[in-house]
């Protein structure tokens, strides 16, 4: 992706990722290029205000305006969002019921600023903001996911008993699973996971070949546990959403490559979203298997516990060791023990499904063989919710940069103070970078509330977490007009022109 | 968006829509942009040829190399798509069970190409290449919400039964509701719709103001249905993907103006996926309200009996007429009968359901009023089926263009036959497709199983439908190279060279 900027330099993007591989200036290029883009924006400047309507609509939205504010243009106004804020203590009480359901700080922040509502024990609407948040992490994981060969399925929720039944789940997971019968009286539990499906559907295909396999399927769908205690929030609920990817192979070996392949692209993700975590051995749990780990974000409120030691690495969920164990099992150093929150699991699975479901493959001498598995869980809502603990101040959300629902937040002047001039500025800087910076197209909100002071505003842009807040005060009206920009994920405060501003945003990756 | 061809012209693209807007000579330009591409693509052919490791992925992975066969570079290649063709007839009576179970051409269409595979009664498994087709209807349906002004929200499935008890739907849905009860014996069903848990919602906001209405609220989630006879595949499933919005407004009128609002996009969505549709008067069933329409997809196998007015336009579902009336209500001219398949549905509710949770709003006077309500569903996999049962013929599925899986599918020479010689050059073009039209990142499959012949190969591509088929054949070995091009949507075949497939390409729009 490339575009010019209005010093006629034309940029040149990596088409997702948005970094910026190059600048070239290219003047006769510019004007030609400027045209175009005036001419997209015109169009759509005839389009309603109410909708997140980017250049991405332009040229099939021509057939009605509706509840459109006069001279708004195409711009994405904050007060047309439903995004109820529960700003004091007893409203935020009021939704959970009992104080004592309110257990940590991101279930705290995310009721109060409307991310999310109850909607019964463990189970939780998500609101607009949440729901963006949530499709920009999807995208992240599909696009690690597909890196390394997976392929995107999608498995029903109602699974029938006796597939559980041929693995004795339907017991050893007791009140865990949600059950439910048909108007048949058939027996169906709502799948908390699915080696049972997915082993189940690679065993009726009969002509899997060798060639085929690594086999790597995954899904992104709701997953459901009946907790005895849903709480945290995001973090432990009844309903929520997981990534599950199921991989079969040929070998011992190969599933235990194709195992360290998907942990690194756990790796990779959580780098990705700037999140401090730990790979530590665990418990195979009711999974099963011969080789675990979970992925952790050291946190306080964490559930689990973990040692690690700082001299050799290793790290492993104090559940598999015993309790009195002071020593790194791999150098004998002392073992430290910390938190954390479970955000990934993987399992190395070999074939305990496979032999119950009977999959198998065809090797290259024609003999038929059981695929040797392994099955990988990412808490997608869990991530989500994880993130903002571990990020945010005790009042103010901060998100992975990558996830942030809207990447910036513009306040302009407050009606009738001063300042007033500056407010086309902030709105023509606005459009500027709707037409220059193509990746932040629905990504720009306007705080048009301007009844209420910059300040008011601007604590709100703080405890949404807008990566930045860029606010029209008094040094607008200097010539040039210079703008306050909040770096919130940094704390950073500059005062920059248009052309800073633009630069700055120019940089932003969205995903 | 813009990139430069090998010819030294820059094409500037609509961003979403990829239209291309216009071209621009530039020679400058042209070959520092070149070597950035180049610059990308080598980094791109490092990495898996499992994966659609395409020049999104190209700037972070590069830790690892995985079972990647040497020379395909960043190749998306057929062999390695879990996409099991089951070809003979009794394969896919097997897997439905019974031959009374398969009814209808879609649905045969599905099983026998591997896009679906039955879970239990009335659930399916999609397989990777629905899964891209529902992703990319959920765009298209996301882009026209979101143009209206529709804030995407999501809701859970368990819903409480003291919700439908409020509207006494908990005994009315019968036993269509599939219902449950959690460990603690709490009752809840499995969402259908979510009329009771949005109106809940939106009631529980106690500053909802005039300012903020119209609000438009959607979903696209899962939805279950215990349908006593689940038949036609995905058309009448227990567990489908649906769309359902919820509209708030301040009076009557402004509900019925939002109500058209909608209509209008499902109307613009159906023009994009280029199907014929029929908007039709509808019962409101169990949802109550006050005026109603379908939209339908006129087909023979279609469950509902409309009547059309060839001279007015009136259309109706045959439910809500006197069954002897043959005379449009309208203009008294003659009815004609058609069948059709209910893909969207529409109802303006008024307060039936705010009157019950009391959602308020604040008008400008500030009283409290009762919202006006409308509710609007789509059936999302409903529309997939659909789409393929109207567009497909009785042995090859078509897709509607915008949704194909996979836009493009290329096929090399058999291995040892004379046009051998053509390999590379069909390779090239894959790679040259690559680079000069980004739209088609990820959408482009090779079909590498060159042990089949190209009449084999063809044929299977033909079931599958992709829009375009590119053969490199004997032309391919004329000076220059001339390919053998499928549209297969409109039945055309061309021969082109290279730049004439680019310039074909260059059009083609992914959502």
């Amino acid at each position: 992706m490339c575009w010019a900027n209005r010093h006629g330099r034309i940029h040149i993007l990596d088409p997702v990722l948005r970094t910026q591989l190059t600048v070239i200036p290219c003047d006769s290029f510019f004007s030609r290029c400027q045209g175009v883009m005036e001419g997209l924006l015109t169009r759509c400047r005839t389009l309603s205000a109410l909708a997140a309507c980017s250049l991405r609509h332009s040229s099939y939205l021509i057939h009605k305006c509706y509840h459109r504010a006069p001279g708004r243009g195409q711009r994405l106004v904050l007060s047309r969002m439903f995004q109820p804020q529960n700003l004091r203590e007893d409203q935020v009480l009021s939704l959970e019921g009992r104080a004592s359901d309110l257990t940590c700080k991101s279930q705290r922040l995310m009721l109060q600023v409307g991310l999310i509502l109850p909607a019964s024990p463990g189970c939780y609407h998500l609101m607009p903001y949440t729901v963006r948040a949530l499709e920009k992490l999807v995208r992240v994981i599909d696009q690690e996911m597909q890196a390394i060969g997976g392929q995107k399925i999608n498995m029903p929720s109602l699974s029938p008993a006796e597939l559980w039944r041929a693995t004795s789940r339907w017991d050893l997971m007791g009140r865990e699973l949600l059950r439910l019968r048909d108007r048949h009286g058939k027996e169906y539990c709502l799948g908390p996971t699915h080696e049972e499906a997915v082993t189940a559907l690679v065993a009726s295909q009969k002509k899997l070949s060798y060639k085929q396999l690594p086999l790597l399927l995954y899904q992104v769908t709701r997953k459901y546990r009946d907790e005895p205690r849903p709480r945290f929030g995001l973090l432990r609920g009844r309903e929520f959403y997981m990534k599950d990817m199921y991989t079969f192979d040929s070998s011992s070996e190969a599933a235990q490559e194709t195992y360290g392949l998907v942990c690194d692209a756990y790796c990779r993700l959580f780098d990705r979203l700037g999140l401090r975590w730990m790979k530590a051995r665990a418990d195979v749990g009711s999974i099963g298997g011969m080789m675990s780990h979970e992925f952790q974000l050291p946190v306080d409120i964490g559930e689990d516990r973990l040692v690690v030691c700082p001299s050799c690495h290793f790290s492993a969920n104090t559940e598999i060791l015993d309790l009195s164990q002071k020593i790194c099992p791999d150098c004998q150093g002392p073992l430290t023990e910390t938190k954390g929150i479970e955000v990934g699991h993987t399992f190395y699975l070999g074939t305990k499904y496979s032999s119950i479901f009977n999959a198998l493959f065809t090797n290259a001498h024609g003999e038929s063989l059981l695929a040797e598995m392994g099955c990988y869980g990412l808490g997608v809502t869990r991530i989500l919710a994880a993130a903002i603990e571990v990020l945010s101040m005790e009042d103010c959300i901060r998100w992975p940069r990558l996830l942030a629902p809207y990447q910036v937040c513009v306040i302009p002047p407050k009606k009738g103070s001063k300042e007033t001039a500056a407010t086309e500025l902030v709105e023509q800087l606005y459009d500027d970078v709707m037409e220059a910076v193509p990746q932040l197209q629905g990504e720009v909100l306007l705080d048009d509330r301007t009844h209420l002071t910059i300040g008011n505003r601007l604590k709100d842009a703080n405890k949404l977490g807008y990566p930045f807040v860029i606010i029209a005060g008094k040094r607008a009206l200097e010539d040039p007009a210079h703008f306050e920009v909040w770096s919130q994920n940094t704390g950073e405060v500059v005062f920059l022109t248009k052309e800073g501003v633009m630069e700055l945003l120019t940089g932003v990756h969205v995903v």
